[in-house]
């Protein structure tokens, strides 16, 4: 455990969240405020500001605008999707890196992100272990996917829920406004899990949600998905579908994936276009109105529907990110530590090592996926219900969201 | 004016706005209260409802629920796009319906809807009046498109504003957190008047919204709309638009209809696509990376972002429409008079002739876009933003929304 005195840098990783910067507010009023933190850095971009000397002192940002950034959706510093290299196969990113950190004497990184972000905060991790540069380096969880390991959840997993279960819920009121029937099918987002289209599911728990939900867990068979729909319209005169973009066939074939053709910068394929494809096959299979609609980004920055359970434990990770890492800690990612039994819901910060949260996909337990892989069970609602709680007071002005605005004060020296 | 004394009928018709259950609130409630209405029935699927004898006994819901009407999106008596045939042509529909009033002894007739349904308003009253039965018959002015004549605007349209704006804002954040460049472009429903895209404008002028906004009332022209998004992703990285579903090139072609096929009940042409049509257009032009996103219905939907003000014009659009109605006024429409001036927004009721406001459409006048085409300007804040005032202190059970949940207990006699 070493105490070091230096600067810190914070970065933001990944696809943005509506709470990523409540963790980034933690991050950097909690350093400002350190005594062993001598300067607090804002990464450009993340990890490329850091390769660029792109980093601006959070110093000169107005104390006040800093308290807006939790209510600021997407990442106000900048986020990117870099991938750095095995560092024994090509260094020269990691020696760029050093050379930045001895340059403004950096003793502090706090990376802010999803799986991938960790990676790359481990490995960052592990070279200045190796070259015996003394840095304490915490990673700060963060994606609406929900799928780190070693955590409960992930800060952005829910107000991305809530947004989902709300505009479900006010959809399925639109929905069945005719007497003519429509079938509506809405594309969630969620890779390989699927923690947010089950959060369709709470819609349905509350009495106006869909009467299908299709999670990336199981397999999807799109016969099984037709009589499905076929069965419920019959029944009710109009369909209400979810789906998570990741379904796929037994043989892991992406549904969507005629529809696709780009990659993202991690390799990742771009999905999208789902909801079109299912409409129309449910269209051409039946006959009947379809619309399908994909949520797309406005579900990962609708900051406007925000859970002030996820906003608070966004800031306390940046929170304890910094607590720890002033203490000594390194190499590791705070995780949240929850409880949820008759007292309640309790949460608290906790660190997992960096290696155990990088790299791997937390699923949703199959357990908790209907027996027939459509829908979710009240064991997902138990999970899920307690994290989306509390309203935030976000400010507004003119009845539209007041962001932060940042002065982004570019540092080129020490002084 | 005749006082008359008997049953009212309140329906619903054309697509569900975020407040239209505010206006039938508005109805029920004074209507309920009133000496001179013996019975408040509310008809299934707007005008289809009477024709099939599916009404609803008003009274026998919860007041309670009554109350949470207003924050319950949709139309929750269901909702029609059915266009009665001339009378002169077809009088089926109108024997019908006036056997129906005969049965119950209607007196009332309310109709909450947009051009069609003033349409549908104005030739009952015409029958009405030919064949000597008396029936006082109001319109309740509901449209998102905002495009009904001789009202300032409609219930409807600011909530639909409030929530493209907010959701254009917070786009604007997370189209912008790579450094990688993305152009985003957001379509936005309005057929032929701009009124809702020219919303995402009130985003820009508060600094977080699109770069170009692009409304039906001018042509559109592919190539100069390639060079504007050019010039501004060259400027600035990034590039958010907004488009009107409705845009078209000169010779009057949706820019959409390549994509089209389908039709509504009234003859209109199904839009949609437009967003994922552009998006590839600007990809294959520019070859950067390229969003499009669908607001689709939730853009009508979202209660939850719903502005006070249009709740409570809503409301008293309802309310106005009986209290003219008992007071022996008949063939008019509820209108909203109002004001901007240096002492506020002042609104109040008026009434205006049904053939007036019928199948007419009200256009965003040209002076309030910006010479280039591709925004607009103060005078359309000035009109807009007033609208989309106030946080309505909407119910929520586990930080869900918590609709109204009407019995609908159908009456078969006169008792």
């Amino acid at each position: 455990m070493e105490h070091l005195t230096g600067a810190c840098i914070i970065g933001q990783s990944g696809g943005p969240t509506a709470v990523i910067n409540a963790s980034a507010q933690g991050v950097i009023q909690t350093a400002l405020a350190s005594g062993q933190i001598t300067r607090v850095l804002g990464a450009a971009h993340g990890i490329k500001g850091v390769l660029a000397d792109q980093l601006y002192d959070m110093a000169q940002e107005d104390p006040a605008e800093l308290d807006l950034l939790q209510y600021t959706p997407s990442s106000a510093l900048g986020s990117c999707r870099y991938k750095l290299a095995d560092p024994d196969v090509d260094d020269t990113d990691y020696r760029r890196i050093l050379e930045i950190f001895q340059k403004y004497d950096v003793r502090y990184f706090f990376y802010n992100g999803g799986n991938d972000s960790m990676d790359t905060c481990n490995k960052i991790s592990k070279y200045m272990q190796k070259v015996g540069y003394p840095c304490n380096i915490i990673g700060v969880p963060k994606t609406i996917d929900n799928d780190l390991s070693g955590t409960d959840h992930c800060p952005g997993y829910a107000s991305a829920a809530k947004y989902i279960a709300t505009s479900c819920m006010e959809l399925y009121q639109d929905a069945r406004v005719y007497d003519t029937g429509t079938v509506v099918i809405v594309e969630i987002m969620g890779r390989h899990a699927g923690w947010l289209a089950g959060a369709a599911g709470l819609a349905s728990w509350a009495g106006s949600g869909p009467d299908l939900v299709y999670l990336p867990e199981v397999d999807f068979h799109m016969d099984q998905f037709l009589a499905d729909v076929k069965r419920v319209y019959e029944e009710t005169g109009n369909c209400l579908v979810a789906v998570s973009e990741g379904i796929h066939y037994a043989d892991g074939t992406f549904v969507s994936e005629a529809k696709t053709s780009a990659t993202d910068g991690f390799g990742h394929a771009q999905l999208g276009g789902l909801a079109a494809m299912l409409a129309d096959t449910v269209k051409n299979a039946m006959g009947v109105k379809v619309r399908g609609i994909e949520l797309s980004l406005l579900q990962r920055c609708g900051s406007h529907l925000a859970s002030r359970t996820d906003l608070d434990e966004a800031y306390l990770a940046g929170k304890a990110a910094v607590e720890a890492a002033v203490s000594g800690v390194t190499d590791k990612m705070v995780a949240l530590d929850c409880t949820r039994d008759d007292t309640g819901y309790h949460c608290q910060t906790k660190l997992v090592p960096l290696t155990e949260a990088a790299n791997t996909e937390r699923k949703v337990p199959l357990s908790w996926i209907t027996p027939e892989g459509n829908g979710v069970t009240e064991d997902f609602v138990r999970y899920a219900l307690p994290l989306i709680q509390g309203e935030p007071q976000r400010p507004l002005e003119n009845a539209l969201p007041r962001f932060a605005k940042l002065k982004k004060v570019l540092t080129t020296s020490m002084d």
